[in-house]
């Protein structure tokens, strides 16, 4: 039985309504086990959409999937200094199995570099098996001590994705190109709009020479890293000793790529659009997008409702909409219009003995604009065909909301310390300054701010007048940067 | 680069064919972890194909998936008593996590019952939140000594369903129509055609009121368990004080399922099907369905074959065949069509200068019958427009064969222990004898016949003639059942 008390608005605790909502949406709910989530089909019905559409982009891009183990040798992780020192902390270790202690323990994958580019470099002779473009669908497993349901838990799901290349531009080229990807996804179906961007060197991942980074903001103007992709130079090919043969006949090092994005995107679409009354589904993401309820007072009036209720919903499958009848007969609409706006599914239809009579059907919306009508009652037939054109429009209108949020919340030409301060105190958001590129401004902001750099934005993002001054006061420029308290 | 040595022969050593086939047709690999495997994009596109079909059959009886935590307390384990003798022998332990050592050790689930039912417990409140039928996608970890790529291996991927029901039947009646989605799945994609039946006492899964089973035959006539569905009764209900309101008020203890097939299946598709040039793969489950090859000589030999190539390949496509055109300039014919033979794409279309000239195309099937050549010329638009029905024959073909060599190596009415020792030991195959339920007879044949009790069959499989005595020679027969030796 779903929770349906009011949720906290999200203006009085932002923290609390992004927990009552997952769980009273019935997205997710804690487990027994500390810090691991179990998510639920409503949850995971969308996290399959997302998969199945990242998995038709992977492979339009030429990636293949596999499967690589889930425990990794202690030794194997050490071989990467950078990547030991970033990831040891946050390792479950297997020490123990089949009754006896291990010789060496295994560690429960946190990434999977090093084992990947060990069998990497098993399968690949020469310049003629390479690209290798390789993608995983795994759990992983980094412990975390402060968990927040999708966010932050010690166990996800997620895909990586792990390419190896003959050259250095192929492959800088190729963790730009899936960076594109990632980006045309969470615009086009997650309806989230990131900024793209480098990390700088203290944000990177742990043995990278490069990371690129999405990040998106949320309603409570906190940035969301929503997905990374990584040149990783000759580094775990080195660790590896990961070489084949070149065309012209050399033994050298493959360059490699990896990205991912992981169920924490599911808590950013929470936080992008979700509202006090609860969940927003992207109409292209969600499990149900249209419900039909039936309207009755008497068996007669459900019987013949019911029956109009079925013959729509066949007829919006017919469109190959993904509709769902709720004929339960224990609870009254109102308390199922309540349910599923919780869920957040996208549009209702409402059919009841009046609307029968005229031919008509209402359909209410979860969301509109400001100009807008919640509810429209239209001709039967109109209303049923006008069904995939309302999606469509409603995923476009959240994507523009998101547009429009992103740029109302972005400062643009900070070059005051105390300006940032405040900004990042009060309203939050993206700030836009220079910077001189030294790590020790970055320290402070980290201390003092809360903040860090979020991303040396591509140049689509950057500002028309590029600052002059470190935000720091001290030094000039090198480097326009966004700032942003974050997930 | 693949490895195109030669096959050891079926006939020589079965089990060395098997390895090197499942290692050069790159299903799979060894990983650096004991135990472990590593699923190439070959193998893994068969097991996404077959993940894809069972996914749908799952939705269309009505389940939806979730995820659950992959580690589990111990405590859970030992709740259910059967539960943890049976499994705990194989467990990996989590002892240490972000640093420190745990209070309570996790295991690596070797199978879910306990957490999702746990969690169950805590979503259904009355008999109107039942049934509850959800499926996971998962890795599960059973640590083994003696491992075989895809057949045994410490981690694997599988599906775990679990259902929770109001009534024993309507659980039990649950158990046995996933019984008969496996057995559709099986004989309609992966082309096997396995026994079904019931698991005597020793044999069933450790906790389970009634344990059944699909059990195939592989070309060594060892039988492999391919699948397995439970009525668990109220075991792990009351294990997980999982109850509900009943419609007349009471509170009673739930009704439990659970049902998983895994990457094993692979393994089994190998041993069915493949022969000694390598791998044959069922037409429907296969990445790769028609294979088109370009034959020349010089460049401008070249330029027009392959582009025949790509306009044969892209009408295929048009078609809804997963063709793919191999344009690699460095092998040459005979090399590729070994290759892709190994790999056991069921079709090939060859074009070279001759063809062109002529308007033809030859097609060359991967298996075919006795009376039939492997290689047909025809015009180019017949031969495209016959592609889908030829994998259609070739799907068909496969799974006859497959039950023409179960019938001719299934062995009925066999009363005398000598007779079964000697089928066992010479040909192999399943043994159909008469057996008075005592399990010392079962313990004596696992010692010294190495074999086992495979199923109880269902009426389907049962013998005209119901055999009246046990094998043992002591004792009337209560049931008939059916001894094998097993992967």
């Amino acid at each position: 039985m779903a929770d349906d008390r009011k949720l906290t608005p999200r203006a009085e605790d932002f923290s609390a309504w992004y927990n009552e909502l997952v769980q009273r949406a019935e997205l997710a709910d804690h487990s027994p086990v500390r810090g691991s989530m179990v998510i639920r089909p409503w949850g995971y019905g969308i996290w399959e959409r997302m998969q199945r559409a990242l998995d038709d982009m992977f492979k339009a891009t030429g990636h293949e999937n596999a499967y690589f183990p889930l425990l990794i040798p202690m030794s194997f992780i050490e071989k990467e200094k950078e990547h030991v020192a970033g990831f040891k902390p946050e390792l479950a270790v297997v020490t123990h199995a089949g009754g006896k202690e291990l010789e060496e323990p295994l560690v429960v994958r946190p990434t999977s570099e090093t084992v990947i580019l060990e069998m990497f470099a098993r399968w690949v002779q020469s310049y003629r098996d390479l690209p290798l473009l390789i993608n995983q669908w795994a759990n992983v497993m980094r412990w975390e001590l402060r968990t927040r349901l999708f966010l932050r838990t010690s166990e996800f799901l997620w895909q990586e994705g792990h390419t190896a290349h003959a050259t250095s531009q192929e492959a800088e080229d190729h963790a730009r190109l899936m960076l594109g990807v990632y980006r045309e996804f969470m615009e086009q179906w997650i309806a989230i709009a990131p900024l793209t961007g480098r990390k700088t060197e203290g944000e990177r991942f742990a043995g990278a020479v490069v990371t690129w980074a999405l990040e998106a903001l949320m309603q409570d103007n906190k940035a969301l890293q929503a997905g990374t992709s990584h040149f990783l130079g000759q580094n775990f090919s080195k660790a590896a000793n990961f070489t084949f043969q070149s065309e012209a006949g050399s033994e050298e090092f493959a360059w490699s790529t990896s990205w991912g994005v992981s169920t924490r995107l599911v808590g950013g679409l929470v936080m992008t659009h979700g509202d006090d009354d609860g969940l927003v589904v992207p109409p292209r993401l969600a499990p149900v997008q249209v419900v039909v309820v039936p309207i009755y007072k008497n068996d007669e009036e459900r019987a013949a409702t019911e029956a109009k209720a079925r013959e729509v919903h066949q007829r919006l499958v017919e469109l190959g909409v993904r509709s769902k009848v709720d004929a339960r007969d224990h609870m009254n609409p109102g308390a199922k219009f309540y349910e599923w706006e919780r869920k957040g599914v996208p549009l209702r239809i409402e059919i009841g003995p009046k609307d029968l009579a005229q031919g008509q059907l209402c359909v209410a919306r979860r969301v509109f604009g400001e100009d807008e009508r919640r509810k429209a009652f239209l001709l039967e037939g109109e209303a049923i065909a006008s069904i995939p054109q309302r999606l469509e429009e409603l995923q476009a209108f959240l994507f523009q909301q998101a547009i429009a949020r992103r740029e109302a919340n972005s400062y643009r030409g900070v070059s005051d310390w105390g300006e940032l301060k405040e900004i990042l105190e009060t309203t939050g958001g993206f700030v836009y300054t220079g910077w001189s590129g030294d790590p020790a401004v970055e320290e402070r902001a980290k201390e003092e701010l809360k903040a860090t750099i979020r991303v040396i934005p591509d140049e689509e993002f950057r500002s028309p007048d590029t600052p002059s001054q470190c935000i720091s006061g001290q030094g000039a420029a090198k480097h326009e940067v966004v700032w942003a308290r974050s997930y």
